[in-house]
């Protein structure tokens, strides 16, 4: 009954450098501990696991949130997570939209039958809190405000402390994208009275992509609970998933298969995270992007956001490069990926990521040595 | 910059036989495939990959479908994506409903504004043709008909040669579940004139949980191109994934970080698959579940439903053993898990899978070794 034959070559993917956008580089701890064996979803040792995941989430999202679990998805599947939750038909939101994540987050607010009140600024700009305050003041009935703190299309850092206490004022809720922050940047859900925040696991966690861990606050629960429509989506429903992943106790009830290996791969992720701490995680992205910035200002590169992220660098593409000549050599001659521009910035931007495991001086020298040599500016 | 510190120990998870109702066991060869090293998704090698996991569904569900291809989520996020794409608010469907997976096909179909007309029948018992003839006499402006193939939660197995011509007569589409089918029973997409199917990669195929293979025919491309209405749901929607997995040739739309790792594994997973071929398959799962079955009837245990599954096998509890302490010594002293009862069978059966690599002489033989010791009957 055991296969014997094997039809085709092993798998054996190129080990490259991934410098993009994500997914981000993997240490081979992480895939190793997702090449564990498969338990049940029901498992008493598989519900210690998801329990032991779950409060790691929290570590790094600083929360005390109960209600923190990887949702089964990648990060869009987060974004979506939090709209069907948080949002009813006819609710009025505003949203930040100053790059492709906003824009998708506005889409997807809207298809929850929400009226979106998109707070424009150019790409690669941020939102201040006059801006904010004065589309509150224009829209006063909004009920949530989505912003993304790390537009991974643009490079842009949005600011976030100080916002949550002007859209509590209002009785609206601050909903985050931290997909391209969780892990790399400083971020304090808690702290900062974020009400509901997602990310993706393939960025500054180093774990490969398909899981969204997202985190809900108190006010985020009573939105929910209060909710006089079914959530649109079955698959998303955190009423159902909450008695799942919170459930108390060994036995849980059953909503769908939980992603058993990609569990044990963030789990691995998360801890390699607290191992080094969240501090010293930050001030390690922080010096990575500086030594990254000064040498591409060297080679007569410049950024495309006024306020950069550490964990992604947006450039412009220099007069006179082949965009898609030059990604193609870094990755033929270097097995180095980095990202093309992404919507309106195809053509026009590179985007360098500088995620956890990636964020390393050996990185940033060699990608800077090759772009130097790609671009002929050696 | 690198770890060094570890604070916790390595993941060990038990190396459980899993003949419970899914995920089943995982060759070795298919963990291997998951943990090997992460590409971009837009790596010229990850769409090769890809595309060759999608060349291998086609064959697995036998099907010309081009758009056929892994969903990013669990089965249940499969059936979402079927009935979100599928149905629009207003339509008219019937859904056989005979267990849990029946029921909840119904409750998400509602959930895209359909008026869903149930077609019922016992736990365990599947549907006639002239049933379900007899049900688009009553809902002739029945614009969908939805059946579960294999009902993991009671075991039935719902015949389908047939059905397609009587669907096809009425205009309807024949939407199916073959989660705890694909690739251990026959399963003929394009000849018995299936419309759009689901499964997942955690039964019959042997991967970890976290994908869910589907495949749309012409007929289903033409109702959602017909569409009045957008699709509810962002991260389901086929208008925007099929940009990504049938794009044509090297450049893809980007629509969500593909689930790299896990799609190594599913692409490995397959493989295994038509090495063995498809024929041989079903038959030695209906080899494994005959003899499964006479050590089962020898023990003086009963099939709960009238047409059995051969790769789950659905129970009833004998009067006197107790439930949960038959199913913990077996995890305990054995390492074995099989299935509690779902919904309404709580506490009333038990569920045995034999799926793929899990259907093997050694496996019967030792849970039926099993059972006879821990429910006294040696």
């Amino acid at each position: 009954m055991q296969q014997t034959r094997t039809s085709q070559a092993p798998l054996y993917p190129a080990e490259r450098l991934l410098l993009g956008p994500g997914p981000s580089p993997v240490p081979l701890r992480v895939l190793r501990a997702l090449g564990a064996p498969t338990l049940g979803h029901l498992d008493p040792q598989y519900i210690a696991i998801m329990d032991e995941t779950c409060e790691l989430l929290r570590q790094v999202f600083r929360t005390q949130n109960q209600l923190t679990f990887p949702v089964t998805g990648t990060g869009m599947a987060g974004m979506e997570c939090l709209a069907v939750n948080l949002i009813e038909p006819g609710d009025e939101v505003i949203v930040g939209v100053n790059g492709v994540f906003g824009t998708r987050m506005k889409e997807i607010m809207e298809g929850c039958g929400a009226t979106v009140h998109a707070l424009e600024a150019g790409w690669g700009d941020v939102f201040t809190l006059e801006q904010i305050g004065a589309a509150f003041e224009r829209h006063p009935r909004a009920r949530l405000l989505g912003l993304v703190h790390a537009e991974t299309s643009t490079g842009a850092h949005q600011p976030l402390d100080g916002i949550a206490d002007l859209v509590h004022a209002r009785g609206a809720l601050l909903a985050v994208d931290a997909v391209t922050s969780l892990g790399g940047h400083d971020l304090r859900v808690d702290e900062w009275g974020i009400d509901a925040c997602y990310s993706g696991s393939q960025k500054c966690l180093n774990c490969p992509p398909g899981l969204a861990p997202v985190t809900f606050g108190e006010r985020a629960l009573a939105r929910m609970d209060a909710r006089k429509t079914r959530v649109q989506s079955w698959y998303l429903d955190v009423s159902q998933l909450r008695k799942y992943y919170v459930g108390g106790g060994p036995s849980r009830f059953y909503h769908h298969t939980a992603p058993i290996n990609m569990t044990y791969a963030l789990r691995e992720a998360l801890l390699i995270v607290m191992e080094e701490g969240l501090e010293s995680r930050y001030a390690r992205h922080q010096q990575m992007h500086q030594r990254l910035r000064r040498g591409l200002e060297a080679l007569g590169l410049s950024y495309v956001p006024k306020h950069s992220l550490y964990t992604l660098n947006c450039i412009h593409i220099p007069a006179g490069a082949d965009d898609a000549a030059v990604r193609r050599r870094l990755l033929e001659e270097y097995n180095i990926e980095i990202g093309a521009g992404l919507g309106p910035m195809a053509g026009r931007a590179w985007r360098i990521g500088l995620m956890g495991h990636g964020a390393t001086v050996r990185n940033v020298d060699l990608i800077l040595a090759a772009l130097r040599q790609v671009l002929g500016r050696g």
